[in-house]
C-alpha cells in the first residue's frame, strides 16, 4: 500500500483517504477510541483528501461520488481493508458507477468470518472468493506489482 | 421463492420486481433477447412494481431508494440471482442504506467463477462464501423457512 502511495504522490496523482467514523462511543472507530486514528505507513500528507464514511461503502453518506465527477476522475485504485467488506462494497459501487476500477490484491486482507449456520470460513478463503467474485464484473483485480508496472506505466 | 411471493401476495405485502436490462444488442438482457423476461414463476401481477436496472445494484441508475422511502418501506426480503453479484450488491446497499434487510438463503443462488489467476471456485463454495460475507453485517441470511415461521409472523 505505500509504495502505490509513494508512485501517486511522485506523480502528483489524487489521493483520497477514507476514514471510518462511528457515532457510537463503545465503537473502536469513534473518534476518541484508538481504531479511528489513521495508521501511520499511509498517514496522509498536505493537498491530500480525507473523506469520513460511517457504512460500508465508500460512497454512501460521502460526496465521493461528486467529489470524483468533479475532478474528472474516471479511473479509481482502490486498496485499504477489509477486503469482504468494506473493500468489496466500495468496489462494487465504483464499478457500478462506472468508474474504471482496479483493486491491488496485495493491498488488501480479511479477517477469517462466520456463516449464518455458524460455519467458519478461514481468512484466506473469504480474501480469495471476495476477490474472484469482484474480478471481470466490478474490477480489474491486480498485484501492487501488475498495478505499478503494466497498468499505471 | 414462489412461495414468499405467494405469502406477500396474500398479505398484501409490495412486490417490487428487479428486472436486468442492456443498451447492448449482443447482451442476453437486452429486451429483444431471450434473457430479458422475467420468468413463469415470478411473472409479476397487476399491482405489483417492476424496476428496470442495468447495473448489478438495484440501487444505481434506479428510483428504488426513493420508492421504498416515499412508501415508508424500512424492512427488505431479497430473493433472486445471482449470489456473488447483483444480489450481494443489492444486499449491500441495503443495509448502507439502513433498510432493515433479510437476505434468502434457498432463494439464491451461484455460478462457478474464475479470479484473477484463473483459479476456477465452484458455485457452491461461492454461494456459500457470499452469504458469510453479508450475514450480521449487511443482512440477515434466513432460508424461506425461518422467514415465513420465524421473522415474518
Amino acid at each position: 500500500m505505500s509504495k502505490i502511495l509513494q508512485l501517486y504522490r511522485e506523480k502528483r496523482w489524487l489521493v483520497i483517504h477514507i476514514q471510518h467514523t462511528s457515532d457510537n462511543p463503545n465503537s473502536v472507530f469513534h473518534p476518541l477510541n484508538e481504531g479511528f486514528a489513521i495508521k501511520e505507513i499511509v498517514q496522509p500528507i498536505d493537498g491530500e483528501v480525507i473523506i469520513r464514511k460511517k457504512v460500508n461503502s465508500s460512497f454512501i453518506g460521502t460526496n465521493l461520488e461528486e467529489y470524483l465527477k468533479e475532478n474528472e476522475i474516471s479511473t479509481v485504485v482502490i486498496t485499504g481493508l477489509t477486503t469482504p467488506h468494506c473493500v468489496s462494497t466500495t468496489t462494487r459501487m465504483s464499478g457500478n458507477l462506472s468508474f474504471n476500477t482496479y483493486l491491488i490484491s496485495d493491498a488488501t486482507a480479511a479477517f477469517g468470518l462466520k456463516d449464518q449456520n455458524d460455519r467458519y470460513y478461514d481468512a484466506e478463503t473469504i480474501h480469495n472468493i471476495s476477490l474472484a467474485t469482484l474480478h471481470d464484473e466490478f474490477a480489474t483485480v491486480v498485484t501492487t506489482e501488475q498495478l505499478m508496472n503494466k497498468f499505471l506505466k
